[in-house]
This record gives structure tokens, C-alpha cells and sequence, in this order.
């Protein structure tokens, strides 16, 4: 791929291609726990390159709108949320949800209020809240699909653990983590593995794995075979579009997770995780260990970050980042872990956060130029060709099939120990428990294959 | 107005047309009280994009000049401030308040050392001290006027408090904000104001207050009518150029204030407040309250700023900026004030210096293009239209007459709580109170009426 | 000279011409003592504008390679040093220390595996320790010359001081500094010298040395005579390819030092400093001296830092730097020293780092256009068209000379009180001490003179 193919990638902003293909997906926006209660504090967002504030209303509906009054343009993130709607606090002009103007104190009304009232509209994005997250839908109204039908979006709160946190790259060079799996035996590796311990911890330890890819209308699947004793250890992720993919969890029970990775810029990412037990809720100790870091997400503090072109955001930034060389510890790395650098988000981001950047502009996009991929990077060659011809039968006037069809995404990654050396074989026997609810001892309906 | 316009006005470099006006005008470079003696610390300065140091020389004149040796550009804020010149440290070379090379001392006195020394000359501007500032002007020689004969440069000093800090946005959206009587019934109001209480909490309560404007040879003034009980609040401000704006103060005693913008260039303005009592030295009281912040300036210390160009300037850096929210507290927000932001200036700049700026440079410069002006904003549409004019003109060789009038800035603005509903009536009545010298109990000479 | 031979001098990156002069010579890198035992933690560099990372494998060898993986980018920093390479840790891929990639473990090998591998060696760079620096060649191999026969690189370990800093400038103002015998005079002077102190506080009190210059193969040599009594104080210099500078030290028994200036990139320079005693190891006073920061290095502290492009380096960050105003005290400019700034380094930054920079980048060179160069900066003159013809010649193909004549390279700079007046008398007299091993008392064996 040349380089204008990346560029066609990793660029989101207003009217770019690839921008225009997020906008027709929704999108996590921020978590439904950072607007706590009815009337409290804004929070600002960039998405997509384009600056928002998020704020729940009165009546403890969200909005997600354009950062700045349109009379002079104040931030509202000043603004005072009360009454249903945001109030600028430079003059009093007050927004609604919907973005529309509903107040202009600071005139007395002329005969065509209406109509001025109708012209300080400002931009507002359908939001819908699900699975502990504030979605935002960016694209045309005519457009919009359902939500995903993830199957961690239709289960009691107490199932599920959602975070989100700030990932400071282009979201290509994240989101192409994730659905490479031989990485994991390496980066996420520990040393000194005991033969005779958990299978768990050695299940992984084949580098090389074989991969297999099938093309789905939602995104694709793809099977790695790693070899483990005398049989094989298969993972089976689904990359789903525009930029999801689900972790395959325990090879017994099913654990369910998965990440997202919205574009802030074309620099800065925000990322989502969840995790979740279709059957039970989470344990408290099972949330503590989330929570402590080691998984995901990294441990952060909310905070505000101010953006090189002037906006400030609100985000959850990781303590263990590039300033800090991401904690890395020398003894550690000879002596525990293939990196010395504790927690899994860590570890992926001291690497992604550290590429090369694309010379004249500000870091943040990988300078792919010099990259040598191989075997092991099909995944990744797969997402990029499929983004691509999306993106471009976009520009052509093909709307993307997958926001349209939101039973789809109703999918589980599968982990299992098996003598089955054929994907399609594989699939055959075990491809229904890449459904959601059709686990050993499920109760739930069972979603359309998605599987072609 | 297209966006041209505003490059017109925002820009103020050398050669530009807006940094043209500005060079006609004396500007406040920085406070006398930074050049507490003579020979002492020179003080950095940028000013219309200008790397300046100023010092005091030894028998107290100070001069305001280039900032590096023309040698080898060494910066002469490391120099020697002795004996009426300052030295770089580098060489030895040494120059006079004048920008005269005085000194070459690492080489032997050469035939043509005469000329030698006249090419090693740096730039100096004219400087005067009044009013407790030391006062720049960097225009042409012949052009130089007189300085504006404000009352308060003519008082004693103790009638008197002058302060600067460090505005972190261009200097016209800042200066907009001085010309935009709406603002003060939303932006610094307080709530659950008693209808028993004191009239000065309750007279600015009308947001929509009709706007009459007067064009003037120094700029122009307008009178703001409110709705007060069943008379009228009239608030009567004059706009000086290039820059200036007066506060109206007291309705039953003249309080005097007004506000000065210097642009340090595009991005950043040094902005200056005075305060003053025309009859009678500021109480320790009334300074003390000014300083704590509430009105003005902000809580500032001085501190050395780096400018994303290279240069460091001697700053005083609010304490309360975009970093952390201009100490927002969101419970007062609901429950005390408008903002919830404390002091009036924290509030004036958590909007200006938060705007949305023009893509693809340095954030500071407001995009314009978004905003929706009404018909509160017709000082500010007035304000630029009026110096598009002026400066399209001296582009074409017209000299501002402003410039050369200096005994029109005599000149008070009011605050008056009348009757009149008519702003021509009013001025008929009330008018002369606009001239410094003649506020009631006034013993002062009355200054030349500057409204047309 | 024009601004295009600034640039022509200044810039230095891949395919600049100076930048190709430069990789014509051996370049101090970083110390030996970053990388103090095999298997350790790698040092991330950047030099001439490359991205690297050094590592001394399992056998001792210094590796200096590029920072990055070719396969998908990660950088090498973090990798793991073990078993004679570095080993990428996000999917194991290996290098050694000439680049070539020893392991491919994420994929079963392929048929073309050895090709592959091939086409995944990485940038590696000859490393040579000596002097206790790590020196890299990055220029043609087939044009490799020997390391530079300077003196100091043949002794033994405890006659020799060395140490490196971060010089936030170009290199070739901080460079120029160092054939500017004027300044001495002035930067580093101490005010209130005694008459009747020892000589060597009052040798250069004469800030306006006469100046002669000689060009040799390997640079230039040139004579500063100062007025010192009834007799002349010499200092020669020689100024040695690409942008070494010898010392002068004491008058009577030789101290040898001298500076080197590695480009970073276009805009950040790392220093090299060397002190040596041919006849003795350095005291425990003396190497107390140094490292307490009066004479040089700077006192820095070892660190990490990012650069604008987003690469980390490390660094030793000199703790007084522009950002607290080079700890200048002002009360000791008074009364005690030139500038009230401590320890030579911090001078000569406080000047150079602070220059006025060229518009519309990065702040770090100077904009030369406002400069006026004397009859002191001979020496500067000379070296700018020296380097220019250099570079010129090198772009038509012909090879500086003075790379490939290393043995020219043992020399020593002279201080000398004589009463001999003309430079060429005074080299026919002293000009052997000029040559290593021939000061007085010296055992050595005499380098082949380079004057001409």
C-alpha cells in the first residue's frame, strides 16, 4: 500500500474519507459516569477533530454538541447546565440537546427572533447511552443505524466493566494491535514459565502462529493456530467495523471482551474496553484486578489535556506513559517479564506511542514507509485492504453494509484447546460459540452467523 | 466582515497595516515599578512582535531597545546595566538608552571606528514615564504626538493604581470584550440578588440594553441604556484608539478605570488596568481590593515566559488560566455566581483566551467565522469597521488624526442612573461629566468636548 | 556570506552537504560509561538528524543502530539486550550489532527466510571506544578513515576527563564560540583582579588580542597576542575538522582540553568535553573541579527529553538553562564576576542557546542576518569559508583531506607569556609544543607538524 493509502487511513477530520466512513458507525464517546448527575459539570470531547461538550441535562438526557456559543464564540464548557439546556455564560445564549438556541437574553427579541434563533443552531450529535457508555452518532440523520447489538450492551449492569483512556498516537496504529495476535506471545509475555503450571500460562508461547482470515459483512474473523503439547491452541477474533475488535478470553469459561478506538485527531486516540461475564455479575475481585491496571484499562487519572491546537479535552490520562519510559523496569525485564513494563495497555502503548512519526507535522502518525510486514500481519494487510475499499465505495456513494445491519456485532471471540488443525473445521464445531448466547449453557437466542 | 478584514486587525508584526496604527500611538510597554532604580535587572519585553529589553540607566532614563547585540547576537538581557549604558556580557559592546553603540572593546580602535560604531547602532524607541508606566513609541520619528493627556496620567501618584499581566489570546478579541456593555449582565453577575438590597447590585440586571453610538476623531462613544426600575441606567463608555476603552465607574462618585491592550504579537497581549480617584488618594482599603484580585488585575506573579518562537518575556502570569480552569468551583456556579469563576477578569479571559483559533498556526488568534453578531455587538462591528478604515487609509498615507490630538483623551466615562430615555438628551445633560476635570465638585480645567 | 550559506552550514540532516561532511568523520556519540556492562540498558541517541538507540551486547561490543524495528516500527529502546542483540519486544525480532537481523520467531521460517531477513537489517553504524567515548562513523564505509591521533585518546584512563552535554542550539553557533578568543576576556572574566594577584587572573585582560591565521590540512591554526605588562600573553588554537577546537591551558606546564559539538539535529547539539594531563592521572582535586561545574562540563543531571518531532533522547540536561535564567545573580554581576552567571559553560549558553532564532521553525539557529562580524571574529570567518569550500567540494566529489590524515590530529594549543611579538617568530620558537608529546619534559614522540 502506498503512502497515500495510509494517509487515506489514518486521516478523520471533517470531510475526509475515512472520517466520513466513522461517522456512519456509532461511536463511544465517553463513559455514562463522567456526567454523574442531571445539571453537573460539562465534559469536553474532541472527536473526529471536531471540539464538543458533552452534558446531561435536566431531565438527565445527554448532549453532545459544538464546543463553542456561536455568537462570539465562548466555550460552554464554562457554560452553566441548567433547565434543560447549556447556557453560554458570556451572554446567556442557551442550547438544548438538539443544539437548538432557545434562549438570547442579551437583545430584546426583533421581529425575526425565530429565524436568528434558527441561525445560532449549533452542531449536536444523536447520543444514546448503553453498556455504561455515551454513544455519539456523527454522520447524516438519514443514515443512522441501530446500536451494535453487542451483546455486553443488553446485560445487567454488574455485568460488564467499561473504561476508557487516552492513547496518545493515531487510532490505525492502536486499532492494528489488536487484531495481531502474535504479538502476545511476546510483548505480553512472562518468563520462566514452569512446564508443569497452568496451561494458561503457556497456552500462548507458540510465536508463529497460523492464521487463517474469512471476510464478513460485519469486518472479518480470523483463526490463529498456535501448536500447544500435542495439540493446538486456537484464538478466533472478530475485527468488527469501523475499528472494534473482541479478545478472545478463557479457554473454559467464556470471558467476554473487546476494545474500540475513536479518533480524538489524527494524533490522539480514545480508547474503550469492556469486559464481561454473559452469566454472572463481575466479582469484586475480578473488578479490582481490572481495575488495578494490570489488564486494562491503564491506570489514569481524569484529567484535562490541552491539545496542540488550543482545545482542551478531558481525559483520562495513564500515570505510566512516554515521559516516564511507561515504568519500565531493567531487572524486571531480565528476570519476570519479556518487557519489565507492568500492564498490558502499558506495554501496547510503549510501543504504538513510540513509532516513528510522519515528518513535518506533529507525532502521533506512524511513519509506515519503513515497515516490513510479514506473515503474522495478515490481520493487519486484511483491515487495511477491507478499510480502504470501503472508504473509497463510500466516496463512490456505497454506504457501508455493516452499519446497517446492527444484529451482527452480537459475536464472541472464542479461545479453545482442540486436535482440530482445519479453521473451517474448527469452525464448524465450535464457530456457533462465536455467537452471543449460544456459550456452554447459555440461555440467550442465538444471533445470526455472520460468518460467510 | 470577510476574513481578510481580520487578518487586517489581528495582525500586528512589522509592516503589517494594523502594526502600522499601532506604531502612530504611544503604548504602555511595561510598569515603572519593574525598573525599581537605576542600573538595576532589564526586563525582557516583546511588543507588535518585537524582541525589546527595556532598562533604567544610571541616571534613571530608561530605554527601550533591540534585544540582542548586533555583533554576534548575544541577547542583552544578560547585560551590564552600568554606567548610562547597557553592556553584553559576550563582547563587552555596549549601548546608551538611544540605541547608540558606545563601546567595541575586544578590538583595537580602527580608522573608521566612528562608522563602525554608527552601523552597530540598535533599534530604540522614545520612551516617557506617566501614570506609573513607562510608555513606547515605535513609530517614525517625525510622527511622534504628544502623549494622551488622560486625567490619570496627570494625577498625583497616589490617586492612582496601574497594573499589567499577560493575556494569552491576540489583543482585538480581549479589547472587543471592553466595548460590549451586555456582557457585564451575564459574565460578572451574581445571583439571588435581594430586590432590597443595594442599587449597584441590581442596575447592570438588564441584558438587553439599547446601544446608541457616537463616532468621535479619538475613536467613538456609546451610551448603554438599561432598564432600572422606572427610569433608566445609562452606562456611557468612549473607545480611544487604537486600543483603550473607559470603564464607567460610580453613579454618584466618578470612579475612574479603563483598560489598555498591547499586542506582544499575534498570539499574546500584555494588557493594562488603571484605576484612579480624581479628588483623592486610593484608601489602602481600596487598593487592597484591587490587588486581591476580585476587579482587576488578575492574581498574577511576575515570571519569565518562553514563547513558542524562542524568546523570553517578563511576564505577569494570571494564576488562574486555561491550566486549571480559571478555578472554576461549579458549586458556586449554581449557587453564588453567574460563573462560578472568581474575579472578573479570570471570568473576562476563561472566554477570550478559550475560543476556538484559526487552524494551522499557533492557537490565540479567534476563527471569526463562526460567530453570529447581534445587536449588542454594535460597538464591536463599529469598532472594527472604524479601524478597517483607519487602517486602509494610512496604508494609503493618511495619518490618524487621533494620533496627533492628544488633549482628546481627557475623557471620563459614565455611569448615571437617569430619567432621560433619549442618548442625545442625555449627553445634552450629562455630557460634560464625560470630560476629565468637570465631575462634580470638579476644580479641574475642562478638556475640549471630543464627541462630534 | 549569504543566508544560504548559513544554511549551507547549519543544516545537517541525510543528504544536507554538511551533513554529508560531517559523516565523513568518526563523531563522539555518547560516553562509554552510558553503557557501563554488557547486556544493559540501551541509550537512545539522535545524531546528523537519525533516529538511534546504542547497546553493548553480551560480548562487549557497542552497537549504535536505528531506533526502530523494521518490522512494524516499535522502538528498539525498549527491546531486550541479551545474547548479542537487541530483541524487539513486541514480536521478538532480533538484530546485533551490525544491524543484521539474527531472528525472525513470530513466523514458521519460510522458504526465503534468509532473504527476508536481509531485507529486515536496520541502520548500523561503525563504533569505536576510546578516550571513554563511544565515536560512531556514519559516512560511506568504503571511506572510513582511522580515528582522529588525538592525545588525549592514547592515554590512560585516569589522565583523561571526559563528558557530555545538551546544547540547546545549532551546532555551529555553539562551535563558533570556541575560536572566539575575544570573549574570554569578557564573558569569563572576574571583575576586581588584584595588580598583585598571580598572573594567570590577569593574563587576559586584554580584551582586543591582535589575530593571525594559518590554514593547515586539518583546519586552522591561529595566534591570539594579547598586551599582558611588558610582553605579550599567546594563545594558539587549533581549530581541527569537522568542529573540534584544542584549549589553551596553563602557561607553564601543559593541561590539554578541547570540545567537540555533535549535531543532534538541525537545532540541539550534544558537547563533548575532554581534559587530560599527559604526564600524570588527574588529581582527585582536579576531577572534583570539573565535575563540580566552574570550568566544564556543565553539573547536569542524565534524563530523558522530547524532542519537537517526538523522539525521546537521552540527555544530560544542564540544570541552569534558559528557563530559570542560567541562575544568573545579579548582585554577583555587580560586584564579582562579568556576567553573575557561575561556571563557563553556563555563559556561554546563556549566550548562544538564546540567540535570536530563524523565523518560522524550531527555535535553535541563530538568524544571522543581523550580525557584524569584526576584525575578532576572524577566526569564525575563516572557519565558515573553510567549512563552505569543504562542503562545496565534497558535493563535486572530492573527499576532505583532513578526514583521512588522523595523525594530524595530535596536537596541542599553546599559552604562552614571550616577549616575541610576530606570529610566524613565535611558532618557529614554540610551535613544537604545539604537537603532542613535545612539551617540555615530554617523552613522547612528535607528530608530524600540520602548520603550513
Amino acid at each position: 500500500m502506498q503512502e497515500d493509502g495510509f494517509n487515506l487511513l489514518t486521516r478523520v477530520g471533517p470531510g475526509t474519507p475515512m472520517g466520513n466512513l466513522f461517522r456512519r458507525f456509532w461511536l463511544p464517546a465517553l463513559l455514562s459516569s463522567e456526567m454523574p448527575e442531571p445539571d453537573g459539570t460539562p465534559v469536553r470531547l474532541r472527536l473526529l477533530s471536531e471540539d464538543l461538550v458533552a452534558f446531561r441535562d435536566t431531565d438527565g438526557k445527554v448532549g453532545i454538541v459544538g464546543a463553542y456559543c456561536p455568537h462570539k464564540l465562548a466555550p460552554l464548557f464554562f457554560g452553566r447546565n441548567e433547565q434543560c439546556g447549556i447556557r453560554c455564560v458570556y451572554h446567556g445564549w442557551k442550547f438544548n440537546v438538539h443544539g437548538e438556541c432557545v434562549d438570547i437574553p442579551n437583545i430584546i427579541p426583533p421581529d425575526n427572533f425565530p429565524a436568528l434563533k434558527e441561525k445560532a443552531r449549533i452542531t449536536s450529535y444523536p447520543v444514546r447511552e448503553a453498556g455504561g457508555i455515551a454513544w455519539v452518532y456523527m454522520g447524516p440523520q438519514e443514515r443512522m443505524p441501530e446500536l451494535p447489538a453487542m451483546e455486553w450492551l443488553t446485560l445487567p449492569q454488574k455485568h460488564v466493566h467499561t473504561s476508557r483512556w487516552f492513547h496518545r498516537s493515531n487510532w490505525l496504529q492502536a486499532a492494528e494491535g489488536e487484531i495481531d495476535t502474535s504479538h502476545i506471545s511476546f510483548l505480553h509475555s512472562v518468563l520462566n514459565v514452569p512446564e508443569d503450571g497452568p496451561d494458561r500460562h503457556r497456552l500462548a508461547r507458540d510465536g508463529a502462529p497460523q492464521i487463517e482470515i474469512r471476510d464478513t459483512d460485519y469486518g472479518f474473523v480470523y483463526g490463529a493456530r498456535r501448536r500447544f503439547d500435542d495439540r493446538f491452541y486456537w484464538r478466533v477474533t472478530q475485527w468488527m467495523l469501523p475499528m472494534w475488535s473482541a479478545i478472545p478470553g478463557g479457554t473454559d469459561e467464556f470471558i467476554g471482551a473487546g476494545r474500540a478506538w475513536v479518533p480524538i485527531d489524527d494524533y490522539h486516540t480514545t480508547a474503550f474496553a469492556y469486559q464481561y461475564r454473559p452469566e454472572r455479575p463481575l466479582s469484586a475481585a475480578e473488578v479490582k484486578e481490572i481495575d488495578a491496571g494490570g489488564q486494562f484499562p491503564p491506570r489514569s487519572t481524569k484529567g484535562a489535556t490541552q491539545l496542540p491546537h488550543g482545545y482542551v479535552i478531558d481525559t483520562f490520562l495513564p500515570s505510566a506513559n512516554q515521559g516516564n519510559d511507561y515504568l519500565i523496569d531493567r531487572m524486571a525485564q531480565r528476570k519476570e517479564s519479556f518487557t519489565g513494563i507492568w500492564g498490558v495497555n502499558e506495554q501496547d502503548r510503549a510501543l504504538q506511542e513510540c513509532m516513528p512519526s510522519l515528518p513535518g507535522e506533529q507525532p502521533g502518525i506512524v511513519d509506515r514507509r519503513g515497515e516490513h510486514l510479514v506473515k503474522s500481519d495478515l490481520p493487519t494487510m486484511f483491515a487495511r485492504r477491507k478499510l480502504t475499499k470501503l472508504v473509497r465505495e463510500l466516496a463512490e456513494g456505497k454506504e457501508p453494509v455493516a452499519a446497517m445491519q446492527s444484529e451482527q456485532y452480537g459475536l464472541r471471540a472464542i479461545a479453545k484447546v482442540s486436535s482440530i488443525a482445519d479453521f473451517d473445521e474448527f469452525m464448524r464445531v465450535h464457530g456457533e460459540e462465536g455467537k452471543a448466547g449460544v456459550a456452554p449453557g447459555s440461555r440467550g437466542a442465538v444471533a445470526a452467523s455472520a460468518v460467510q
